[in-house]
């Protein structure tokens, strides 16, 4: 999970790089970056830790330029290095910035290729340096002085055809543009707006919308799977289909739970989306228990108040918000002669008693993951006097890893893998667990855009839209596992 | 508006007091401190930021001691200096450390006094600081080696007797124990709570009854207006009286907008009393607009959810979140060749266009203050398509200055100052504007606890409970203006 | 060791302060602080570290005034403490900061007496804090709104009554004026110079004269033993013996080691002192070898340079500056698989072969007291290729621990406490080594000054001008290994 | 100036890198860095500020790995660039980490090649990026995934066919091993070094010869001009001249200024070297005065001291320490009301009066560049009651910029830039003058390895050993006046 952003504007676009990833930082709180060209200089600041913290005024005064991109990241690959921060920056040929979202599955492999074939080092765990290195090496080859975009574009789809993942990529060139471009699947999002201004036209890359609005520019469309889009130096834009043939198959998981509600992805309005997903949710509740008996529906803030709305409504029942979230969350100390205390969600969540004594609530998720904080929240619940605790998922059970740049444990931590729902309804001690229907979810998004057929539904359904290669997942479970005990010791 | 804290142990309650910081923080972000009692020393740690920024790891690991008091600012009265963090210390006599939430309407005179009197240099603008020696001195004259709580009490005794205005407090007195105590109209809130452990019993006092809950101690009871508690070293609770004969007057703009809503004051939810200001003013709508025409309830996030809730309920309307609140704001950026971009409401808001478009909505925020955040949010609605856009209130027009620690402009900067209420609905630039009045305001929150007769609602109705003196207010209005303007300079 | 500075000037002294800081850093360098009054503030800035690192300059803007003081720390006592750099700061009465250069001898007495007169808390292991206190409490209980001069030294006066050690101490009280005082027997140096500008007379005190010479003060003279000088406001001095009868006995240490060589203290200039000792040393080595032998005077720089300029001189024999000092000596890690790396003298000294190379060498230095340096430099100078390595220190054997201010380990841990002269050659390793005797080294400093009769020598001789209590040298002894211990456990 | 390392060893090497640097670091302390080869990952951190600031534990950690190269920084070029610090990577091929001493003089031209050759992009002002992509140039033409050093040595050869000025390199090469480098005149000093271990043979080259003593390697002999060692990930040594042909021409101002004494250079021990140069100073003196009547030879600490301490000798006049060096100075403040205080040499030096009071001294420095110093020195003297000052400089007049890597203002503001030596006299405001001769200079070096015939003396005489373009000079005297506006404005 990251977000970037790319603007070639008519004046220096630091801040408003800033200001995007500020709005896109649901996407990934680690790690911030930011990269200008600044006549014939590349300028880059990146680091660990919130946009606010990463930049300062100085830091954004050492930033001029035009044309830039931002990166905010939430580590997929890579994630025991401390300094893979975006964008990476190669200076053959050209000089290029690179950043991206996504995540490939062929990285060993391209790792290897990329040394041999062009004795480039990849000096990271990090997906992008290796996406930033196949296009190096595509441009390399076009044996060019002076780039065309049909060269660029001939580049892409060198990239396409050797990676294979879910990817939404942003670069610069030095001395020629800023290129932007999406997997042929397009899993990851990637939108296309502009600014018409008093100096000429602006345009803007993001992986959201919302970052387009807080900018004032109008989004023009999502970039097409296997699109790239080209905005040289002095704003002219060139688009291209770099891949062909392929199904556009959009991550569901962005509407569930990943993307903000004001966004519009595929022209679906993610929040729309969302309401749809409590009425379905509703009418499968009525169907299988019409005397259900729910004095209240609570969602568990933030993500799942959307669908709670209608859900609620829908039952005829009233929404409370009996969780206030707290805002301020402070870190946890190890002191003398005490274990390090537990990671409670109490930590994050307080009950208001008086929504729960001797009701029977049915608390609203947007999806279990682990089940551990869904655990922790129906004993809340009952420890605040509810006489029954149902509990709504509007996301269908997940039980199979995302292999896309989603961020989700190893799937042997994945609550639902191998588990019925009845199982899972008893793991977490749900006095009634109800699940999203698939078939339902995928309903609630395609409502929004009647083009849109397909989805990466794969930690869902198992069915991953590229393919995996035997043994992978096997692999995946294996590293996921061992960083996450790697990060235990360090910790 | 601060926070604070008071922890008497079994064992090390800097995570504690730290942790309860963190939950008081709605109350103030500005700057935040902890001391606790090592043996025969006093440590202390505060800083200017928030708790997660001020405290690291190396910081808690010198505040051990199993007693300790804790404080988050946002400041009132001297609020252009930086060093004035809270808590503070003398160590004459006994060595006493000291933070407080609240506002004294007599401060020159007690400054002069404490000066005369003892010779105590107060060095900073801080109330606390002038308390703390009020403290101090009723302590020194008590001229015993050996206190008893019965000495402690003579002391807060005189400190009640010579200190005006509302102030809730915390003290460490080394070698003795905690000290808490409350104003005597109990404008300022105070809450005691315990926890029965392996080791004895712990008891805590603290702002909001929230932080009580995280750390799993018992709310016993509010501290009674002019009431000190004192618990020594050991754990032994007393508890007196200290000033007798005072209204008992809770501020009710902690109702409105200031306290979490999972909190208990004066026996009252802070989240029911929300929702019956929701109700009562559905009432006033349908009272005075029968056919309103309503489409869809938004509440402004946060605050005003709880109200809006009911609100729409009693309507019989859909409440929708229309505007989604960013979580991750940013700094503002001084860039070379352009002025300051304006602070705008933009960067905290983002409306959801679709559920605006040709609508009528009512839009509901807990008060207006100084009214430009309504107005911009209005034009934000209209933009986003609304046909009519209504502007509900869920307290009173806010007409005059808090004196009792609840941070406000001048009042000349208050909208609703000498303003009509359809003055106000010109100014924000709303189709129909709606405010709470104040008996609906009062019996909202006094239903819940029917020995509640009176309230602080000076900034609404100009009346003080404690008497202020001639002069006061028009110096207020000249010091709050000079400070902004202090801002605006060193900004 | 420390460094203390006081200035009142006619403008801002802060940037005065901290270049007389910078010239006294050799005095301390664990800590800085500065104090200044701000009209009817003080303004106060300290912490861990140097002066250039301590100050920063939004740190130098928020201590504006044109009185203050000025403190650099080598910790005595107190030192497991990282929060006790100096100044410190009590608000009772009238406000006091305070800074002192020394060590006393009765603390424990001291601390328990100003807890029971006053209940004065004292809240570090600092004598600094409790000599401000006994100050606070003299000046308290004179009773008095508004002192006088008068009242000063009698304060002042109360305090010698009380204390013992020594110590030479710098005040700001708060509405009157810089104070500024040294102990009976005049042990710790303190200096007092002037300098007439266009806008009037100021004046400051300092540790040594280099201070005044590089903020263009004229030394006017020492504070006598047992004087106190107080400045006013408006620059008006007052002077006065505060305590009568004890015989004057500077720590000769400083002409030794500590003071820099241009510094003038009691009349006597460092340098020339050093000069003399050279030469005197020189005679005892005629004396006892006439044929020595040597090839080449070697000074372990930099303190010993002076020195070894005349004794080479004396002995006609040329110096070489054979040991080169590292100027930026780093830090030493701890990494993974290796124990810290040994403290190396190597690392602050490398030698120029060839001037050992097949020579008899004279290495001076100017005292030995651990021993553990001394012996490494010898093994240095073997391996280097010399002949005959002898080793010559300008100071007597140092047998007994300093109590008065000066940094020494514990007397176990002194290679001549407890030796022989021979015994200590064998255990550096010197194939001669040769003492300046103490009879010597007094007539070297006495020379200066006429006047000059009585030093405090106890390092050398084990007799203490004030006085020990029995068991006092014992507990110190437990103590500063207990420290050393400690410091080992927590580096 | 800067100071370079780069270490073979059998164990993690970054302590030794570390330690290297801080006995180079008065060769540069603007900028320090490290990096190491673990694995297949380059590690490498770096900053702007001394060795000590620069490197945390944490950071130590962070560079893990047997082989590994170190650098200080005294900005030459691209001084106006706050992130240039070095080594500087690049990535294709293989993985390279550079970093050099010295300077180019046909940078214009090498930047515009590098581009046009292989479109590598030059992102910085530094000409080490230059030359990094240089040889990673030359590198990839060699076409072959596995390098020997056959192919290591030819790159080389190709850098030295295109680069023009003074530099010695070190390079990390990923996969391969150490490579060091010096230029065809050998302007810019390296030496060899090796250290046998039970774990095997250590090989290290370093800028000066202090740098191996303090980590316990043997001096083998210094890298011949053109010559590049290349050492084997484990630890073969291989080396090849690679530039025929050329005079060899070391950097005669090593001897006078730059170097440590303790350094040992193309077999010259330059301790000795300063000490001839002190002999033939006063055979000079005593030539022109035989009649000198100097009392006392005072040396302007701390590079002097060499030079004067023979110079004393052969005069048969002593010499005195006169002037004490503050060891700590501060920073400089603006603060409100003032201008910024001079920057005077009297922060840095204090004088003993007695040393000057009624003599004729001689003060000594070991050269005259800008002369303002010189003058405030001489100003000093008088104000210390010196009856007559005269001045030795240990070199001849400097008149003629450095454009091999010696920072040094633009020729403009050379005090003897068109100057006769009476001029100078004047100007700095000496009783007289005197100078060492050239030819004097070159025999004190050169009588130390017979072998040296040659040298670089350009900023004495004027002539270039690599040639100067036409308009190169002109143009280096309009950056680095331009450079000094820059920082002016800037500061």
């Amino acid at each position: 999970m990251c977000g970037i952003i790319g603007i070639v504007g008519t004046h220096g676009v630091a801040p408003a790089l800033y200001d995007a990833l500020t709005v896109l930082q649901h996407r990934g709180q680690d790690a911030a970056g930011i990269a200008t060209v600044d006549g014939a200089r590349l300028r880059l600041h990146k680091g660990n830790g919130l946009v606010r913290d990463v930049f300062r005024q100085e830091d954004m005064l050492k930033l001029p330029g035009h044309i830039g991109i931002g990166h905010c990241r939430y580590p997929t690959a890579g994630s025991d290095q401390v300094d893979e921060a975006q964008p990476f920056y190669v200076n053959s040929p050209y000089g290029i910035a690179f950043a991206h979202n996504g995540n490939l599955i062929n990285t060993q492999q391209l790792r290897r290729e990329v040394f041999e074939d062009d004795r480039r080092h990849i000096n990271t765990d990090s997906d992008s340096e290796i996406l930033l290195n196949l296009l190096a090496h595509e441009l390399q080859i076009q044996e060019r002085m002076a780039l065309t975009p049909d060269h660029i574009f001939k580049a892409v789809a060198g990239v396409h055809a050797r990676a294979r993942g879910g990817y939404a990529c942003v670069a610069l060139v030095l001395g020629f543009g800023l290129l932007a471009f999406r997997d042929p699947h397009g899993i990851r999002p990637l939108v296309l707006g502009e600014r018409v201004t008093p100096e000429g036209r602006e345009y803007a890359v993001a992986s959201e919308s919302v970052a387009l609005d807080i900018l004032g520019f109008q989004r023009l469309r999502d970039i097409a799977p296997g699109e790239a889009v080209f905005v040289t130096m002095n704003g002219q834009l060139h688009a291209r289909r770099c891949a062909e043939g392929a199904v556009h198959a959009p991550c569901i998981f962005e509407y569930v739970y990943l993307a903000r509600p004001d966004s519009m992805m595929e022209d679906v309005s993610v929040y729309k989306a969302r309401l749809r997903m409590g009425e379905k949710l509703a009418a499968k509740i009525r169907r299988l228990r019409p005397q259900h008996g729910i004095d209240a529906v609570i969602p568990i803030p933030d993500t799942a108040r959307t669908a709670a709305s209608t859900l609620a409504q829908e039952l005829g029942v009233p929404m409370r918000e009996g969780f206030v979230k707290n805002r301020y969350i402070g870190r946890t100390f190890i002191m003398p002669g005490q274990g390090e205390r537990k990671k409670s969600v109490r930590r994050k969540l307080n009950a208001i008693g008086l929504e729960f004594r001797n009701k029977t609530v049915l608390l609203v998720d947007d999806s279990i993951v682990r089940g551990t904080t869904s655990k922790q929240i129906i004993q809340m619940a009952r420890e605040a006097g509810a006489r029954q605790v149902y509990f709504a998922s509007a996301a269908p059970p997940v039980r199979f890893p995302n292999v896309y740049g989603i961020d989700m444990p190893a799937a042997s931590e994945l609550v639902a893998h191998g588990r019925s729902e009845e199982e899972v309804q008893a793991e977490i001690g749900a006095d009634w667990l109800v699940y999203q229907d698939l078939d339902d979810l995928i309903a609630a998004v395609a409502e929004g855009n009647d083009k849109l057929k397909h989805f990466d539904t794969s930690c869902f359904s198992g069915e991953y839209v590229t393919g995996v290669e035997d043994g992978y997942l096997a692999q995946l479970e294996f590293l996921r596992s061992d960083e996450a005990k790697a990060k235990r010791r360090s910790a």
